[in-house]
């Protein structure tokens, strides 16, 4: 099934907000320390590991600043737009089902 | 931002999983133990008591088969299908991308 194959590679508390940060463009392992709320910096290398080699990220250092290690999407990676495009949709769509609860209180 | 709103109610290993075994309809516990491929009793527990606090699952008493206990998505829970329909589609390619490349070796 389907599902169980996206999820088998895309599981876990964190790959998906890691994508949904990488799909606005790449970044250092800095910024998604930052701006990835909650993770750790050892959890955060043991998933950016995990996604190169299942090749859903690649990892390219900079030849102009100072060697900074750069993380970016793969065409593959790319690939799960889809995905993250109607999460986020649903996401926002039950925030204004929780607001209008709580206004309903 | 939407994909994190989500995630909070979606995330972790198993409710994907759950989600998409009761969208083929209500099922007993002891179904979603035999269906879900590795999930605990104690786990799945947890998970179907978190996704109805989440109003996500409900709970019902069958009048007909001596009392059984059967898991049911709600409404809100059925708004969910356009994700699972999306990892399942996304879920499809990926095998028939890594069934070539298992191939051309």
């Amino acid at each position: 099934m389907g599902v169980h194959d996206a999820m088998y590679i895309l599981g876990g508390k964190w790959k998906i907000h890691l994508i949904a940060a990488l799909l606005f463009g790449p970044k250092r392992y800095s910024d998604l320390l930052r701006d990835i709320n909650g993770i750790s910096g050892k959890v955060l290398s043991r998933e950016l590991k995990e996604m190169e080699i299942n090749q859903l990220v690649k990892r390219s250092v900079s030849n102009t600043q100072s060697n900074a290690v750069f993380y970016e999407l793969t065409e593959y990676g790319e690939s799960t737009k889809s995905i993250i495009a109607v999460l986020a949709e649903w996401g926002e769509a039950q925030r204004e089902v929780i607001v209008h609860k709580n206004n309903d209180k």
